[in-house]
């Protein structure tokens, strides 16, 4: 049986963008909208070019993408003007992406009240928006706000505006819940009216928000109806209460019925695996917390607490699992039984290339390492290098390159001679290496830096100028990124510090230090960094 | 038009309780249980007397609930032996609640694995049970485990066990998506089939979990088809992903349609304004963040970003809101964003007390300085201390309390005298105030501190150690947390701190420092705080 099309539409580095505190860097935006071109999505909404610095520069080096089409966001022309003539929209037009979404009015009280204009003003800045963009050969999506708000208050007047934009040749007709307030029935029987007044469902979107925690069923309820495009942001991010999480959707419409046999989404069912990956990923460039109970990739998504359940689990999984959590890239946890756990921590130290046999012993010493770690603050998720560290230490495996015996690091504001207040950050380490005692020292603007770039920096440059014997497999190591949160270890607040390097060979790895002073939390992570290196290099203590 | 009963069932206190890391004391049971009378939820669900200590002496010293049905938690007896003759659920019995809830299996493929009993073995076990409970005059539920997967695979015997409880006098009969994997539309279609079976849709519960994201849908798609019982949990608390969501479903069904009219939920609809408070309550209690975008409780969920949204919103709410958010005790939030307009500039201005006239010039000026600095890494969507500081700056009302000459922190890490390594962070602040220049130091032992704290609490100590004529304005203000972030200013990477503060009047404000140095930054933002908070107490300089 063929599989009807079924778009979906990722619009995180946009409508995401709104959400409060988010605010998404050009590296962020470029990490994003790769991840999401090789998850599979058909397309990526990047921003509207010239509405802020950040999104024109993400266009003028537009992502090179395989799958996904590339979207500029923007509005429907002003009134009183062209849309030849509208700066606004050749702003947009002007980002050169193969499609183009425009939002515009739908509800007659947002005409009348919110842009001021008359109903035939905005019903003409539809219709000569979409014939511009549509004549230069683009593809068109309108994103019909307050649709279903609008629908409800006049119907005419509603599907006229979504006819304007159909009849000039616009490919998707985008139904926008933009108060997140219509509930999944309504929004499935409003669909079908829209089918019904000539919009064939194969042009129809829809766009929820998750203002009743019904995003996702809301975009559920609009396919069942008829519309064939979904859009929505990773982990639900948006505006207020979010949009349709595309994490949650993604799963059900792959694994479950009748949407598995009936749709096609352009993304190939063993990608799955990837999604739990990509959803903490976006946390991560957000430095947020991943929800632990978010649907198929929480980190308890699959996890038995209740004594009859695990017990059941273990007879047979599918008795307490809706789907395997393998196939969403997530795993199993039963907290009460060290068995699962030691299955899991197997499959962590293979990839880390270290074989260790079932039932070793030392399976559960790592084990209540790391939890006993994790008690402090540490945190193993994402710090793949420490984790790989600890259980190398209990194996046996883990070479002692260098002994740290002292720094120290300082960070001075002054005038300098010309009167300007500076900054400058230095920092002296004295490290031990078969024997021989190295001191080295650095400052802030060591390494070809322009501006004092602080104490972090400063170490980190001092403990990499001079490492002895190893400093040739060193050369070509950086801090690329480092992220601080203050946590409980035990019932104090610690501050953990999570650094990734990178060296010239291409690779990137996460490491993870836990202090009361945040100094001291980076530096146990730059010294995991650095022998996490050694050991991928190869190095002999 | 009288409405129709529809009861709300809340199992926190015992589904809940099966959260991953949660662990309700006695004492918290207590508050919930008050919490969810005061609401006025039909049923409070206490959990299962006799399977732990709490909750037996939870039932052993019942709380007087005025308007809730106390209900007890159990399981349908075991196989070999009669209702009266089994011990656990004599111990549900002997807690003499007036109502009790048994689980029982109604899928024969856990009937045969997880229990491993014949089929009508399970069908006996379940209307011995309900006879002995009714026989005693109590008001008697049963929760169908797994219906939903039971069902599908064997209708017959799925049905045939509801009807076992049901003939035996059960009240309500429970239909549970124990895995949660069924979907809203689904659910309908075999809630329907139940009713077409014989069991009035009045008799009819539903339990969903949210392991979907449709939990809340699935509750609404039950009723829809005739179910006239919710149970669900504060906050969508619960296993894995959670359970259903009372603090979402609640303002649905009583704010909209076809809900409000048709239903009596047994919540007037003034009560809903506790319901912020009650959400916010069940998080304090288990120390959790609250979720900012929870639906309708959410701290975001009535903020308004994007800058075509904050002006819509400040000329008329429901333009970009679904429901009143003071209806369900939450508030509306206009942020500043790099997207923002005047209108929304000004609004933030008067909540900091700070009144400018429409169309002032130097609203333009304050909006561009905001934009500039945002394009430099800052960000003032939470960090309104420094924002209202800026604002003052262009409008003539930030007096120069302070200025710092200079400050230097040094973080050392060294064996002590004993031979233990030891971190020590020590700081010197110099401020000019009125022509007097006064030099202040701190360590990380400073402040009652019994690890080294780091630079930045030695730097805060130092700078509120002396501030001359202000020191007694400053004594009674404190560091709560500190917030890292790497993010782009311009085109390099630069590290953006953000503080929180808190007085002894219980203020708490925010503010933000951006540099390449972490600890630079981390000086701006205490600055700011200690600028922010003479203002506030209204020194004069």
């Amino acid at each position: 049986m063929t599989r009807e099309p079924l778009s979906l539409f990722d619009t995180t580095l946009r409508d995401g963008q709104q959400t409060h505190g988010v605010d998404f860097s050009l590296d962020d935006k470029r990490r994003i909208a790769q991840a999401l071109d090789d998850l599979g999505l058909g397309y990526v909404e990047g921003g509207w070019p010239g509405a802020n610095p950040t999104d024109s520069d993400f266009f003028d080096a537009a992502p090179k993408l395989k799958n996904a089409t590339f979207t500029a966001f923007g509005m429907t022309k002003r009134a009183g003007r062209s849309a030849a003539n509208d700066d606004v929209l050749a702003g947009v037009l002007n980002a050169g992406t193969p499609a183009v979404c425009l939002v515009g009015k739908s509800h007659d009280f947002h005409v009348t009240t919110a842009l001021g204009i008359t109903l035939d003003e905005n019903r003409e800045n539809i219709r000569e928006s979409f014939a511009h963009i549509v004549a230069q050969g683009r593809e068109t999506l309108f994103d019909a706000e307050h649709f279903f708000d609008g629908y409800k208050a006049n119907p005419d007047y509603a599907l006229a505006c979504l006819h304007e934009a159909y009849n000039a040749g616009c490919r998707w007709i985008v139904l926008c819940d933009t108060n997140g307030g219509t509930l999944p029935d309504e929004i499935g029987r409003i669909v079908g009216a829209v089918i019904a007044s000539g919009i064939p469902g194969a042009n129809l979107g829809i766009h929820t928000h998750n203002d009743t925690e019904n995003a996702v069923a809301g975009s559920l309820a609009a396919v069942d109806a008829g519309a064939r495009q979904i859009q929505g942001t990773l982990n639900g991010l948006g505006e207020r209460c979010g949009n349709a999480n595309l994490i949650s959707l993604i799963p059900t419409l792959l694994l479950k019925e009748p949407y598995a046999s009936k749709y096609d989404i352009g993304i190939p069912r063993e990608k799955l695996a990837s999604l739990t990956t990509v959803s903490r990923m976006l946390d991560d460039i957000l430095n947020r917390v991943p929800n632990r109970h978010a649907a198929y990739v929480g980190a308890s998504a699959f996890t038995h607490k209740a004594g009859l359940h695990a017990s059941a689990i273990l007879k047979d999984p599918t008795t307490y699992e809706h789907v395997v959590p393998e196939e969403v890239g997530n795993a199993r946890v039963v907290p009460m039984s060290n068995q699962a756990g030691q299955s899991n921590l197997r499959k962590r130290l293979e990839e880390a290339g270290i074989a260790v046999e079932k039932g070793d012993p030392r399976l559960g010493q790592i084990l209540d390492e790391i939890k006993r770690r994790e008690d402090q603050g540490y945190a193993y998720d994402s710090a793949k290098g420490s984790f790989e560290l600890i259980a190398r230490g209990i194996l046996g495996q883990l070479p002692q390159f260098f002994d740290v015996e002292r720094y120290r690091v300082i960070v001075e504001k002054r005038r300098n001679a010309k009167g300007d207040k500076i900054t400058v950050s230095e920092a002296v380490v004295v490290v031990n290496i078969a024997g021989e005692r190295i001191i080295s020292a650095a400052d802030s603007f060591y390494a070809d830096s322009e501006a004092d770039q602080g104490p972090v920096h400063a170490l980190s440059a001092a403990l990499q100028r001079d490492l002895g014997q190893y400093q040739s497999l060193i050369d070509d190591m950086k801090l690329v990124d480092f992220k601080v949160r203050i946590t409980n270890g035990g019932t104090e607040a610690v501050t953990r510090v999570l650094i990734d390097s990178e060296d010239g060979q291409g690779r990137r790895w996460s490491t993870v230090g836990v202090s009361a002073n945040i100094v001291d939390a980076s530096f146990q992570a730059l010294s995991d960094a650095v022998t996490w290196k050694l050991i991928r290099d190869g190095a002999k203590a």
